[in-house]
């Protein structure tokens, strides 16, 4: 298994960095993740989009252009030859003489094999906790986790299997996944404030628009409890039912006619992405 | 140079992590910083109080106790013999198979040679800019600095030295500082909410408690503008004066005899503090 690093492919093992990257002196960094399905990374552009306009904003250097970019992840595809994985691209504050100016970043990018969720929704759905919360800097793909990660001991002693940042009461995002609610008036809605803009989030509302009437806006943690489904969208889960937040439940308590549809049309969509993808590479 | 990095003392170019370290992953870990003066590290106990504090905060295991800690401490400024310089310690989420899960985390000793603040204050004081932001979980001394290196920007900007964050005008700390006033009527302020309990601070503290009247409370953005005079407190800064905030000059605009009194008391509280840390090694 080779990582990519920097300039190099490398063993995976071997893929170290120094102990003055700034990822390690102060947290700071960006990344993305897609998944790859019979080696065809999906919607690339989408998360190469996103890739760019996070280290952007960061101040973060990219060494490698778009066309690089892709070439070295193409060759890092077929050197490795996981059909079905995740791709994390990872890009640091690089190794800081003082420990606090950027510096040259460091491009790390890793696969690994992964598991696809099933193409049938989990009949049981999930619950879900809130905690108050707003990631700084929300709309870019920074590394920071910490409050992610320090909230997995409540959630899991709460029997949930996610945790939803509110702030005041208006509810923004998960830890690693987007949020949607379908009204008691059939419309879908999604926060537009405070929030990573998800690829698979876009694709959901693209979808969502054909057959619903979809809004971006503010979403209250009130406007949960009234729903009629939840559900939440990322990348690796694709969409899972949402039928409880915090203690109480949502609707009807079981996996709604809207998710299911949805998560219909968005497997629909990968396969499409996927043939589309598989004939530019061939072309 | 060395770095004591997990179990062994290693080259300072050679002190390397595995990337799947939660830090790389996920802006995972904890840090604290001190300083050397003549090869004794001053105000140790509270530093590893903070440390262990932290640790225990975020879940991370110190693969060595506190005397085991020091003895590695100590060995490590005999190989350095960089006698006036910082110490940092960093402890990571250690290498995370799924890049998520806190592991067995990564602890690092690090030194560097550092040029002491000189006696006396800088006479002409310096300018800060407000930022609106809490630190996540701010009495932790965690590793996350997103917004402090960000804004570094803006404040070169602007012609500032430094960061001040505040939450809807309430004001708390400085990405690597705190604050303090002296207000109209000469007593001491410090913000007590949101704010990283600084060794300094706490220090600086117990010196203004023997000659005037100090309150830890709420200080707003007004308070501030109504100040007789302003001050930073930091390990490495000691007491920096501060004559500006955005565009309001504090108090006459210069140093203020308070911060000079406390200065001159907190270098003094060092040597001593350097002569009984001697006392107890030779001991």
């Amino acid at each position: 298994m080779y990582i990519y690093l920097n300039t190099d492919f490398v063993e995976a093992d071997k893929a170290v960095v120094h102990v003055s990257d700034l990822a390690i002196q102060r947290g700071y960094g960006i990344f993305d993740f897609f998944r790859v399905m019979d080696n065809v990374p999906l919607f690339l552009e989408d998360y190469l989009d996103r890739f760019y306009a996070s280290a952007a904003t960061m101040r973060l250097d990219v060494v490698l252009d778009r066309e690089a970019f892709k070439s070295t992840l193409f060759e890092l595809i077929k050197r490795n030859n996981l059909p079905m994985s995740g791709i994390k691209v990872i890009l640091t504050g690089g190794n800081s003489p003082d420990g606090y100016q950027i510096s040259k970043p460091n491009l790390i990018i890793q696969q690994t094999a992964l598991k696809f969720p099933p193409d049938t929704v989990q009949p049981e759905g999930i619950k879900v906790i809130t905690h108050e919360y707003v990631r700084e800097i929300p709309n870019v793909k920074t590394i920071n986790y910490i409050t992610g990660i320090w909230t997995q001991k409540k959630m899991m002693e709460q029997g949930a299997a996610d945790v939803l940042y509110h702030m005041r009461g208006e509810v923004s995002e998960f830890p690693r996944c987007n949020f949607f609610v379908v009204k008691q008036d059939g419309t879908v809605s999604t926060p537009s404030q405070n929030i990573l803009h998800g690829v698979t989030r876009k694709h959901v509302l693209e979808l969502a628009k054909k057959k619903f009437t979809i809004n971006e806006e503010v979403v209250t943690v009130n406007d949960v409890h009234q729903a009629r489904e939840a559900f939440l969208t990322s990348t690796t889960k694709r969409i899972i039912p949402i039928v409880q937040i915090d203690d109480k439940r949502i609707g009807d308590g079981k996996p709604g006619a809207v998710t299911l549809t949805l998560l219909q049309d968005l497997i629909a969509l990968e396969r499409e992405e996927r043939e589309r993808s598989r004939l530019i590479k061939v072309l």
